[in-house]
């Protein structure tokens, strides 16, 4: 069976170009980088060229991009990077209650390690609750890491100006933002705003799987401010050790470049499809009687929203959907196999209704219009047939 | 230029059958592993037979095999995580002062944290002082990490004798070993045998970049004795988070059923071409005129060697012969970029002048004897050509 795939925010397919780079690097120019050799040296090459690719893009020195296993990693090394590296006198650390687990998880376990650790409460929209954010701001926080864009809902934080408010509350705080979202589909922090930490996935754009990268946007981090997650041969200037990948990082940079020359197209043609579905859905009625979209302010790339009617029919409703050959997801893919709410909306208070019957449908630049117009009969169709097997009125 | 490589203790070319793995999961079933969808399901699939095998493999249950982004960050899950499990109680942790980076400069970076942080001294031939060892075995003692072979001589080090002796000592430590070179290359500690802990990664066995394992021989340290270096999603059993990889993991899989169905085969015939290799620098009249041998107990898959006549050759020797087509290794390539001399030579005691001639000779299954005739030949030419630029008697 041919799916079409509307869950490009767990991940998407690797592009023809990443591809090819993994294999240069696995069987042609397949030596290890850190050895002198011509075979390391052109592994090292790429990796170099994937470095001033990236430095470019972020408008900092190639020294202040660090390569990682993914982008889960790159949070981690930033989080607890941050924190380890104070552990003799640990503080405060805050996360976005919405964050992504990467974070929430990352900054909560910090706990058992002598740090206070909170979460700052957002709104129904799934925006900072400002009023929380600047009360929970004290003397003693140490870092603030909150997400450019929510991974379930879309919703868009404006990271520079939480970053620029917190440092006028805390001016020696560190700022790390999850750009794993973001990045390719809005303009993501560059060296010079308030931002410190950007991390970056591959595989959400189009790259392979297994590789991420930290950006150190505040140079003065470099120094001593970060402690490495993974120690060893000190590749990536001692702040991730082990066998540089060549290919993973040379297929990220070849995908990331055709993603970010794409990029307001890509919003276009994404707007073009959310307004689609939209369209689609209000044409059968499903809209606005059915339908709560979850976010106000969010990237088209991601259509969030519930079905509040038939309470607890999210998986039910995407199980009947794969029959009819459509791939979404009803949450994060990272705790999906969970049967739970997602966090991210009991987070934003939405009831138990909404949230165990929400959806979310993510576009790329391979969705077409005409696979929209698909989904949203396919998803009339197992609506009325979840209402009519639970007996449900919509 | 079509390069001889005589580097595959550094890395080695990936298989086509890894290969076909990477490509079928990175553009075919490309899906999030943690998604509930087919696309998901296929590659959580392929997850869990890489598991079954290795679990099979190292004769534990499939929850005892933690997939990580390296070797490197294998050893880290296993130190960090055995020693940040205890950081209310920092006590004594020992690894050899040959083991790889990813291991020595992991445990010494514990001593910041607070833990007495040792290395175990070693004889001339690489392997470990018996009577050091049992005076540091204190009490007080709860780690032991001791590679199992050195990637730089091919020194085989007991460890399922050393594990037991330390567990006679001081019953409740962990012992680690570092398996990366000795994975596939001769018979590694499975469950039930005195060592907890086993790292492994896929790169040293034709398989791809950018994944490795952490084998938790002790079922009991799952339950609360090992803490996660990598927060968020809880993938792998809470152990390792991130998107888990499909194309790397089922490429290591693959890769490693081939080595291991092969490994008495790969042995035999390494050890006929260290034997070629031997008997071509004596019919030279290089051994042992110019020739030290680094090691009695070795694998014969590397060749470790100096041309103490020549001292700080290594790196030009190295280069004469890349020109003449064959790449070897001065050292470990994780820190082959740097002048020093070689930290596993120095901790073996080795005179200044053997230390700076070193070079590492590393076979693999796709060596030929042909190769190996061609590199003595080479060999001689370099190292008279180095004689003769240095006016030195060999």
């Amino acid at each position: 069976m041919k799916f079409h795939f509307f869950d490009n925010a767990s991940t998407t397919p690797c592009c023809e170009e990443a591809l090819g780079k993994f294999r240069q690097f696995a069987v042609e120019d397949f030596g290890n980088p850190s050895s002198s050799h011509a075979l390391g040296q052109r592994a090292a090459r790429a990796i170099q060229e994937a470095r001033n690719f990236f430095a470019v893009t972020f408008q900092v020195g190639p020294e202040q991009v660090v390569f990682t296993g993914s982008g889960t990693e790159s949070d981690n090394l930033a989080i607890q990077g941050i924190a380890l590296a104070r552990l003799s006198q640990p503080g405060r650390v805050l996360a976005s209650a919405t964050d992504h687990p990467a974070v929430r998880k990352t900054v909560l376990a910090l706990a058992e390690l002598g740090f206070d650790c909170q979460l700052i409460p957002v709104d129904r929209q799934g925006q900072i609750d400002h009023g929380k954010y600047l009360e929970l701001l004290t003397p003693a926080t140490q870092l603030v890491s909150i997400q450019q864009v929510n991974n379930i809902t879309g919703a868009i934080h404006p990271v520079e100006e939480l970053a620029r408010v917190a440092k006028q509350r805390v001016p020696g705080l560190v700022f790390h933002t999850d750009s794993v979202q973001a990045f390719g589909k809005i303009l993501h922090p560059i060296g010079g705003t308030s931002v410190d930490l950007v991390s970056i996935s591959a595989h959400k754009v189009r790259g392979p799987k297994g590789v991420g990268a930290l950006i150190i946007l505040d140079r003065k981090l470099l120094a001593d401010g970060l402690r490495p997650l993974i120690w060893g041969g000190e590749q990536e200037g001692g702040l991730r050790s082990g066998t540089q990948n060549a290919g993973l990082i040379a297929g990220f940079h070849a995908a990331a470049a055709l993603t970010l020359s794409r990029r307001e197209q890509s919003r276009a043609h994404a707007e073009r499809l959310l307004a689609r579905l939209r369209g689609e859905l209000e044409a059968r009625e499903l809209a606005p009687r059915a339908i709560a979209w979850n976010s106000l302010n969010a990237v088209p790339q991601i259509a969030s929203f519930s079905v509040p009617a038939l309470p607890g029919s999210g998986g039910p409703l995407s199980r009947l959907l794969e029959e009819r050959g459509f791939l979404v997801s009803t949450g994060s893919a990272c705790s999906s196999t969970k049967p739970e709410p997602d966090p991210v909306l009991k987070a934003m208070g939405l009831p138990h209704a909404a949230c165990t019957s929400a959806l979310r449908i993510s576009f790329s630049e391979l969705t077409t219009e005409d696979e929209v117009t698909a989904l949203a009969a396919a998803l009339e169709e197992s609506i009325r047939r979840m209402a009519l097997l639970t007996g449900k009125r919509i």
